[in-house]
């Protein structure tokens, strides 16, 4: 299904006292990778396709990573992110994170697709993924080998 | 076993642009909720306990959280952690959040206890938990009703 | 003018490669400050006088820090803020942080009242204050001696 | 003096519920600004010259920044960075973000340069800045026309 990768570099603030990443912050990373991954698969920026869609976003109801290998700061990782499941209203991704060529975490994520107010977040809902996303996101990369 | 529960409330800072909590705080929430557990489980803070036992610190291994209710800037939460597992090198945690009765988070931990270099974090390595720290993760909390 | 003053303790997720605060984290608890002095200078919590007064919310045009003494995981600060200018569409505050007796930061900040649209943050606009709130950020906060 | 300019991204975790930067998450990026600044002049990572020149880092001693146009989530910013200062234990940088040709944010920081032990911040002094490194700083960059 659709994947996408990217390499960042950690920075400073990324870095807790024991002078390796603070996990939480890898969460931030995967939540950035997701939003660039669906950027990709759609053609359009979150900010846009939020509003195509008319949809408050993309909340997160299930995650959890395990972490093999810690980084600090400097290192350049490359966190590969792949589309893992498609449900009605919701979607799940698996990322990768590699130090070279060092598996360092596997993480997965599930999120649903929701309408609401911002203003109150308790009246969400889940709606049913569009086709044409679906479809995108069953595709292959364009930058995959087929 | 050994249980710690605390409030806290959501601040400006910890809510995204849906204006529900951006879900990488909360793990930060979890971190510092097992700290203070660990704090009242020893009767000494993180900083004196990692220096009385010579250890570097407790890296995550593995962590993950199940949202099924999101809170917003000003509601009060209460993080109940409790001991869920006691390893050779390792231990478990689990991480419930409740808004008033209702449950809104559960997550899980696995952290090793790890002796190393700050100046080097490919060098630390898992150490025993010692006996008297087992016998503290085990006790039921001075606080729970027996 | 109407001061607040708060403990709180330096958490792992605070501190940076070299243990000490990573300064970014200061200016969020300085915001978390101004929230509190506002919530007992109101007798409401901001999710409330936003609401009350039908405003977007109260953004930071300026604001700068001074850091004299750094802090490290563990330690118990306390920040004490003080509203020091009133102007039409804004307010200033400070911001002494102390370790024990010893000043360790001196901050400020200037704070615009702006009403808005959430959805369209270039469409905010400053107004002026309300006179009630001017004489409750005027007046000496009921905890201090007169 | 030696000046660094890069583009970012606003992303999702970097917005507070208002649908702008929460403030303080510039600040996070302007510390990365000024490391990739340094690392240009110095060509070496951050990494690489504390061991080279045997210090800790370079502490914040005084920062402040004015916000004239906020940045909300999607948006493009890019930074420019330029040394502003250079004292015998200390410098100084001026960082201006930039959205389009519209100045966002100018923001100033001074930092100190010291050595010291990781494991005790107290200790830490300020040192002289190494002549090679003046002589950079003061360098035009090399991406700049004469």
């Amino acid at each position: 299904m659709f994947k996408h990768s990217r390499e960042l570099e950690i920075e400073w603030g990324d870095c807790d006292a024991a002078g390796i990443v603070f996990y939480p912050r890898y969460f931030a990373m995967f939540d950035a990778s997701t939003a660039y991954l669906l950027e990709a698969a759609m053609g359009m920026k979150k900010a846009e396709w939020t509003k195509h869609f008319d949809i408050l976003g993309i909340p997160m109801v299930d995650t959890g990573a395990s972490f093999k290998v810690p980084s600090k700061y400097g290192d350049v990782i490359r966190i590969e992110s792949e589309v893992s499941a498609i449900g009605r209203t919701s979607f799940e991704i698996r990322h990768k994170v590699f130090k070279g060529d060092v598996l360092a975490i596997e993480a997965h994520e599930k999120r649903v697709w929701v309408a609401g107010n911002p203003e109150d977040p308790k009246s969400i809902a889940a709606k049913p993924l569009p086709e044409d996303l679906i479809a995108r996101l069953r595709a292959e990369s364009p930058t995959e080998p087929s």
